[in-house]
């Protein structure tokens, strides 16, 4: 019979992890990011893993929550977001339309819950999977692929922080010029083996950007290029670019904010629309699909809530004809392993998905995920098929310890101003 | 470790059950139906069951689609339609738009294919929880509730077969008018305990079905009410029904046939419009939600392809406001038990399902499942929590294989033609 699935314990420690300094359409990445990792302790004696935003406000929600799990069985998913969702969240932790660290999109109290709510989730998988000696990927109907693959997401850069900010030395250097992006570019290449490339924009002027992704397309001819501005554009500025990259371009991501001008944008270009940014709750599907403002969806189980509505999404998407792909923002291994599993599941994944996890030098794992021809091998041992480190979780926990609290709220317009002390975050649409 | 669920064997039975002289808008229901029990075999020496359609269409393909399962593993659930979609289906076998027997809206091959998949996830999903000691709503995410609600489905019927014709009696008297509709309600509220109404219209006059409805709302004041016409109905004549019950109608069951004409309807009332003909697969979804032409999509896990596609169903329909239950066709046991798993692990489920189950004087299981105040509890035990039981199973493929081929096909029309040798399958609308 199978072990006693009931939930004894749940474990929170909040990290802070080392992180380059990429730039983005709002600033810069901070030194350092939080990242919360859940752990779930069964009756059984069994532990399983989750990860998800480690801001304070994910933290303060993920404690109630941890504390309501305890007596349930860890195969009660659906009852997840239900739980969650009679939780009350303050509503000053829900300021403004559009997250400006994080570039999440539209922020509400429930996406801010279900984010919590993923990684308890893809714990409670992982606690399951070992139970019941079965890989996530078949609790979640069984991998129709044995290997996902990704695309190298390339990023503005510097080589390093500005000075006097502590921080991680990086060696991949300064990107912020065609050359330096085809650089970066090879380097992920031959180390990766990526073959789809997304550059990360809305950083410079768009004729700096164009410039660059033209370099793309001639250093590697016939690889699929991708770039998102985060929404810094008019609708004019993205229909300039559609036109002048619409011949190399797997499409364009977010290159406006809202449906509204997605959808014209869309209705005059034949190239295709991404989006992890105006589709990033259920309840904008509706008004995005209706008007055909989007061609492919960049889901993130972390603000779905969790790997089985990730599942649900490409099945909205499916039923509507529109792609599907994922979007990533900085995470770690346990992530990675997650969303590998259900990328595995989910048939018709015609895009790469994106990942930052080529950026993170630190993990929590005694092993990290290899990327070999740009792709991530599903792992069918039981569970996520990783091993938490719990001597490098305690150090980047007690990193997160020693912090006077400036780097436990990601920040990329603060973290800029270290470089930059007149930055604001620019009103959108920038260009 | 887990048992090996590597499948090693596929039984395949077809069967004929007895079915009541119930009427609907194409005819009335043969003396016995045809269905086929799948039964799926692992290594490890378990055996999960599911039911489907047992017309020789499904029969065809559900050869060839068993021999295919040989050496995959009963977690492989995603794979299943993957693998149907390769089956080539004879043309001939996908000859009409709508299916005339079994009024399930549009016939594809892909549907066709979904419904012999759906009996083999079922019984994939019951080997895997019989081979894990989870019941099958754990391996679906866990039930939000512990029962699951049904309606009293109402039928005209006759008291008996015609004349000459074989068939099992049923004790349950003829129902031709309000009286005898009330009559069979109060009968079946008794026995189960139902609290909701169906009734399965379109066999006489609008204003005759009309009456009906309004003698249930005077015998069970402040009950929901609904009324099934299969699309025998003119837009005009939608309407005025929608009119004259508006005010005790919980919703009106496909009144038109297609989109266009239910979203006419749908403009121009306040009743809200169910449907399980006119959105049936995922390619009738986009234009039925884009142009709000159904309210309530009654999913059915036979024809949609099993229990987690129905789950994704639902989760479409969330996203688009749009309200879910479950439709029935005649079925037994095995599918009365997968419907309630399903079913306990939808959230918003605000409707009862519709279920044939109680007309059903036969079954293949050792212990029949019970509505005890119009709800079934959903079985706790490994699997389906069903036993299948082999004499009856035995007896009821005799019939089959005794049969001459008059009753291996369903056939509402040519039933009806047993009485009245006259009757063609009447044209839409019919009023």
């Amino acid at each position: 019979m199978t072990a006693d699935l009931t939930i004894t314990d749940v474990r929170l420690t909040p990290i802070l992890v080392a992180d380059p300094p990429l730039l983005n359409t709002q600033g810069v990445h901070q030194p350092y990011t939080p990242r919360l990792i859940v752990e779930v302790v069964t009756a059984g004696g069994i532990t399983g893993v989750g990860e998800t935003y480690g801001d304070t406000r994910y933290l303060e929600l993920a404690r109630p929550f941890a504390d309501r799990l305890i007596g349930r069985r860890a195969s009660e998913l659906n009852g997840l977001a239900l739980l969650a969702h009679e939780m009350a969240v303050d509503g000053s932790q829900v300021p403004g339309r559009v997250d400006a660290g994080g570039l999440r999109g539209v922020r509400t109290a429930d996406k801010l819950r279900l984010s919590v709510v993923s990684a308890f989730e893809v714990a409670c998988l992982d606690a399951l999977g070992r139970a019941l000696g079965l890989p996530v990927h078949a609790l979640l109907g069984g991998k129709v692929r044995d290997a996902v693959e990704y695309s190298a997401y390339l990023f503005y850069k510097w080589a390093g922080h500005p000075e006097g900010v502590p921080g991680e030395k990086d060696d991949s250097g300064a990107a912020l010029d065609p050359a330096g992006v085809v650089e970066q570019a090879r380097r992920f290449t031959e180390r990766y083996g990526f073959t789809s490339f997304k550059l990360k924009g809305g950083v410079f002027p768009p004729d700096e950007e164009i410039a660059a992704v033209r370099a793309l397309a001639e250093a590697f001819p016939g690889h699929p290029l991708r770039l998102d501005p985060n929404g810094a554009w008019s609708v004019e500025t993205s229909l300039r670019v559609a036109r002048e990259l619409g011949d190399v371009l797997e499409y364009l991501e977010d290159p406006v904010l809202g449906t509204p001008a997605m959808a014209e944008v869309a209705a005059r270009t034949e190239v295709p629309l991404a989006t992890n940014m105006c589709v990033t709750t259920f309840a904008e599907i509706k008004e995005a699909f209706t008007k055909d403002a989007v061609q492919v969806v960049l889901g993130d189980h972390h603000y779905w809530g969790g790997l089985r509505i990730t599942q649900q999404l490409a099945a909205i998407c499916r039923a509507f004809g529109v792609g599907v792909s994922m979007h990533s923002n900085t995470h770690l291994g346990i992530s990675l392993a997650a969303m590998t599993h259900v990328a595995a599941t989910v048939p018709g994944l015609h895009h790469a998905c994106d990942s930052h996890y080529p950026w993170q030098s630190e993990d929590v794992l005694t092993e990290r995920l290899a990327f070999e021809g740009g792709r991530i091998t599903v792992p069918d041992g039981p569970g996520l098929g990783v091993e938490l480190d719990r001597d490098r979780l305690r150090l980047l926990h007690r990193r997160w310890l020693d912090d006077d609290g400036a780097l436990r709220e990601r920040d990329d317009a603060a973290a800029m101003r270290a470089a930059d002390p007149e930055w604001i975050t620019p009103r959108m649409p920038r260009w």
